[in-house]
């Protein structure tokens, strides 16, 4: 058995002598299709082009799934952990597949069965009196956003960056929108787990048979274990209840330009107040000029240098759109006069910073995607797919990018601090560099866009090689992680230290409890079964 | 060993033939007292007088311990559970040691040793940039509010009624306060606990040793397990991060009284909307006239009976205080000009409502106690003992009460449901009932006081037989509760049915995991190890 340490993947100490995980893959695979059905077995060109890291090199994918089982019911969940359990073979849940950036549909250790829930695409209910939704994994917020629409139900989704992803998966992971429901974790009521020994569980309230709080108290009697199965290998979610913000009769979107990156790290100082005590409630993101700019043109149409953009390319940006080096992004939301109020405070707070331009724009509640100015689309949760055209920026054929997502405090010293350290780490990889804080009130996420070449080999190498210097130099300034590509999962929790990593032993220690073969995403987040192998 | 089921109490099973549980803590008691020093020992009459259920029957009380642990530190705490294992002697911690109306001090498994914590009474930090404070389990509400006082930090507590109890046992009970923070597990950030094992784990963030990131962003690299630690026995809080309130310029406390009862169920749909979508963001009570003159007068300044307030006496009463039969308590916060907004659409949601009286007083934000009308002063989280006198409201020389709270969805029919049952149990005591609603933007939490005399067991007995009937209707009506005396927490957890009770072995299969003596508080909220002797 191999040992654990923070630098060894694990992939191959789920095998014995006698089988590897590929071969117990093999043997389970009949079994699988016995419960959900043949056709519901995806392997070969399919397995390749749909199930897969799109963004790993092409040629030699670091790891790969064996095939890909789809049930369809949350009976045929609790079939495949039993099977999962009865061959040992390790598994690798997806709910729509999307985790793009932190490996896609791609296992921790190779040859897994993947588990893929796209089937399970159900919106089981909508509380309109409540603003809650009940949802399976396969439903994506598009989707949901849709069956809101359709049934003309005046309630609002919050939406990520890109909507394809499934509403449960991104919540799963920490996922985030930008309103004021936009930490997603935060609104999660009442959840339907399966655990890895095919038991099944109803979180807080809906543990009573037929609760009438399962989905509008957050905590039963006991403890709350939701989050538990959170960013986690624990369980299999199969229902989720999430609470939804209704639809306001008019919101605004706001902006601040800064012209200057000092400008830049001074709102995160100016908005904090307003942050914390209630006058701004959704989820600010302050964007790099690169991130917007990204996404509305073309390298080759700035200049001919393969190198990153400088300080003349800049200039001429900001010019063009009329764009600040960085430039925030507010949500108000309800009664004009009370937005007034509010947008009073806020050019209070901003109007000490040289050089910001404001705008704000006021749109009704029911607003249809194509009448709202691009970006603000986030800010009512409407989906959108447009930030997809950042990955064109160069032209390859093959993009890619790796998520790279340090959580720090919300100062101007700590922005800059980040800021600059990704700006050598993109400058050492000779890229351009896509920026935006996610704003708590207290706290900030950066979310970090720089594009690869992913049919160079070299350059994937490369990249993730700079990748982990810059997540080792932000745990070196006392910075952690919000989240992290499988290769950097075993590192990123390694720096999770503090008395000889007791994190990580409680989170081993809850593993055996709840999963002794260790047959769910083994790895995942860097929990590891103690008896590593499936074979021991 | 005893088998499991919702009404068999525990105790006895933590025995084996050779040795009871008070034997055990006999021959444990030495290796304590080495540990924490022998003044820190207590028992005698003092352990009578502090440290059991001050509600139960004098003479013959249901559950006691053998004696108090007070360690000082961390490290003293690591070594008294280590002792614990060795000894297999169950311990029964708690922080201030106020759970009143649950069970006070005394544990589950009589003879247990008891475990509090007023020693470790230091507030860590308290930052003010970000708004936090970190305290041990010790710090009171009412001591973290004099220390924000005296050391000038613009910074709000939020508090329960009664503000001697302790932050950290009040958050790990689910607690509440009524600011606009007011839903205490929702405001940790970094914990740091000590495990049944004496192993010492920090959650989230605080995994990294020195992380910049502990007390202001909630999740960290991995499952979120805070509130694994809440409601639960699976370890002991040393040490926490608790978000606060930044102090508003101003602040106002709006009353709205519906003079009858069809008006105050009334109220709870007219606030849901305006909860909902973030008008109001406190904590609101909409309080019963009994429940606040109770505070104010004594049951014999109104009738000579001792029966039940009747209607006319209900009317003498609103018409003396210028109350409803439902009065409602709401705070807004921060700008005039934006209060003024929220007024206005408060006014508009229940001006339909036949019989209300609105009242509304502002304050500033650093008000004393002493120039704020009761009970206006949780609205703004300033420490009061108030609540107390209600307990003298017969003038039993011993009184007491039983918690009782189902949590039940916001809504008016709801309301009355919740209402009704526990008239009707009140009425079958023949006793006066006061009940408050507390507020979240989807849920309700009954507060209800029934007081009784503790002094005659006739009468004891008889309040926990009714409340018990009230559980089980609460419960075949599909409402859940929020928290449970110690004499119903098996019988409460035993509710939780769904999937042939799978919570509860979720929860048994963690403590298993986590305390495989069952030395941690065995049977808190129904959680015991499945060896239930501690001899197995």
């Amino acid at each position: 058995m191999t040992v654990l340490n923070d630098e060894t993947l694990k992939g191959e100490s789920f095998t014995d002598e006698a089988l590897t995980v590929a071969d117990r893959a093999v043997r389970a695979k009949a079994a699988f299709a016995a419960a959900v059905g043949q056709e519901w077995i995806i392997d070969g060109e399919r397995l390749a082009r749909e199930f897969s890291d799109p963004y790993d090199t092409l040629d030699a994918p670091r790891s790969q799934g064996s095939y890909v089982v789809q049930p369809g019911s949350v009976e045929e969940v609790r079939q495949v952990v039993r099977i999962a359990n009865e061959y040992r073979v390790p598994l690798w849940t997806g709910s729509q597949g999307r985790n793009n950036g932190y490996g896609g549909s791609a296992p921790r250790v190779p040859g897994s069965v993947l588990v893929n829930l796209r089937r399970m695409n159900r919106v089981l209910e909508v509380n309109e009196t409540f603003g809650y939704a009940v949802v399976e994994p396969g439903v994506s917020f598009a989707e949901l956003n849709t069956y809101l629409r359709e049934n003309d139900i005046a309630l609002w989704t919050s939406v990520p960056d890109l909507s394809w992803g499934s509403v449960i998966g991104n919540t799963m992971e920490h996922g985030l929108g930008y309103t004021p429901y936009g930490e997603h974790a935060d609104q999660v009521c009442g959840m339907e787990v399966v655990l890895a020994d095919g038991d099944l569980v109803r979180t807080g309230m809906g543990g009573q048979s037929n609760s009438k709080n399962f989905h509008t108290h957050q905590r039963g009697f006991g403890p709350r274990l939701d989050e538990m199965f959170m960013q986690s290998n624990f369980g299999i979610v199969t229902k989720m209840g999430l609470w939804m913000q209704p639809r306001p009769k008019v919101w605004r979107s706001v902006w601040i330009h800064a012209e200057t990156d000092e400008g830049g790290y001074a709102l995160v100082d100016a908005l904090r107040p307003l942050l914390m005590d209630g006058t701004i409630t959704n989820r600010v993101l302050i964007m790099n000029l690169t991130a917007i700019v990204t996404a509305l043109s073309k390298k080759k149409d700035w200049h001919d240098s393969d190198g990153p953009i400088d300080d003349d390319v800049r200039a001429a940006m900001r010019a063009k759109f009329g764009l600040g080096n960085w430039n925030a992004r507010i949500g108000l939301y309800g009664e004009p006069d009370r937005m007034d109020v509010e947008e009073r405070l806020i050019r209070e707070a901003v109007a000490h910073i040289p050089g910001t331009r404001y705008e704000s724009r006021e749109y009704p509640g029911d607003v249809r995607h194509e009448d709202v100015l691009p970006p603000d689309q986030a800010v009512a949760g409407i989906p959108d797919m447009d930030l997809l055209r950042m990955l064109d920026w160069y032209g390859y054929e093959r993009p890619g990018h790796v998520g790279f997502a340090p959580i720090f405090p919300l100062t101007s010293g700590d922005a800059r601090e980040i800021h600059e350290l990704i700006e050598r780490g993109s400058t050492r990889m000779g890229k351009d560099y896509g920026a935006a804080y996610a704003l708590t009130a207290r706290s900030m996420l950066m979310l970090c866009l720089i594009i690869y070449n992913a049919g160079d080999a070299e350059e994937v190498r490369r990249t993730f090689e700079v990748t982990g210097e810059m997540i080792a130099e932000s745990a070196a300034k006392d910075y952690g992680e919000y989240r992290g590509h499988l290769q950097f999962m075993d590192r990123i929790a390694g720096q999770f230290d503090f008395n000889d990593h007791a994190q990580r032993r409680l989170n081993q220690k809850l593993k055996d409890a709840l999963d002794p073969r260790g047959i769910l995403s083994p790895g995942k987040q860097g929990i590891w079964p103690s008896a590593a192998e499936l074979g021991a």
